[in-house]
């Protein structure tokens, strides 16, 4: 078995931001080697997330202003009382989900037609980390 | 460590459907060989879900109604200015999540009581794909 | 490969309640001798989740009073013409998602520095389990 890990940094410049980071993921399961495994792509802090969709700003839009309803920003979240202003972050973190899991196939990302894999950054403008990790052989 | 790959096919008659499988999945895992080790269970379309839950028609109901409750069709998404109508099945797909992993334990799907693999398709009728991988020994 | 299995038992005095689980399964992972690979914590109910937040008590109330918006109890689910009663359970199991992934590094859980484990219980009051698999070498 063969496993390989990196960690991708962010630092945005907009509190909010979705990057599309299928390359960088994808040159990582270039460099492990593996041809028949996993990769996780997990966001290693709080107020992250990462997900599996489109590539199209449209999209995009809609998913900020959907999340923006769900687990909005402003309220006065018991979290904040320790001197924090990011509970939405949270909220947003818990419902997209933190993490995605793609199947490595034939040394390849086995994602279907129109995936791509995204960072979503929800309290952004410093630095955060990212764990990428493949397993397989 | 052994692998084992297979590809599901879905062309659903209704635009929205939930489709148990669980035996396909226990199947795949039947064919790996694989004793310990985890099965990845992930829609290959970014407008479909795998999720666990129960077996129970009643629930699947109420998780439609909730759905589109949170996620509904009908408003203009931005997303819709590329020609697409389905907006809302791509949050649908990221709020159910697109993916699961079951452990692999002594050559079975080590599931809970009552908990079973579906599928649930959110802009169907046209052939659709997931990936069930397994990784183990 | 390696790969080690534990059952954890759960039976809350709370119907509701969000438990950290990060040195049960750290505990688990030093047991497993893995120096590089994954493990996988999962709920076997499908009225429960497992996610991974901060260990902040404020941010923990947000949770509960953001999901009770989100998914009521309450309402008269059709899942609840079974008999049961626990029908926002399962609509939060699915929201808050069953499962997380850990990356295993240098025999470690790869956390990030505010990343903590929960289990998050449901409809409790009950013995309830949950799954840690560890694979990797």
């Amino acid at each position: 078995m063969a496993s390989h890990t990196h960690y991708l940094w962010f630092e945005t410049r907009k509190r909010q931001e979705i990057i599309d980071i299928t390359d960088q993921v994808a040159e990582q399961v270039t460099r492990s080697g593996i041809q028949e495994g996993m990769v996780l792509v997990s966001a290693m802090h709080i107020s992250a997330s990462v997900f599996v969709n489109d590539h199209e700003p449209g999209l995009w839009t809609d998913i900020w202003e959907w999340l923006q309803k769900l687990a909005p920003d402003g309220p006065d979240y018991n979290h904040h009382r320790t001197g924090e202003d990011n509970g939405d972050a949270h909220l947003k973190s818990i419902l997209v989900h933190h993490q995605v899991i793609v199947p490595i196939t034939a040394g390849k990302l086995d994602l279907g037609p129109w995936q791509q894999i995204f960072y979503a950054e929800f309290d952004g403008r410093r630095r955060k980390r990212l764990v990428v990790k493949a397993m397989g052989e």
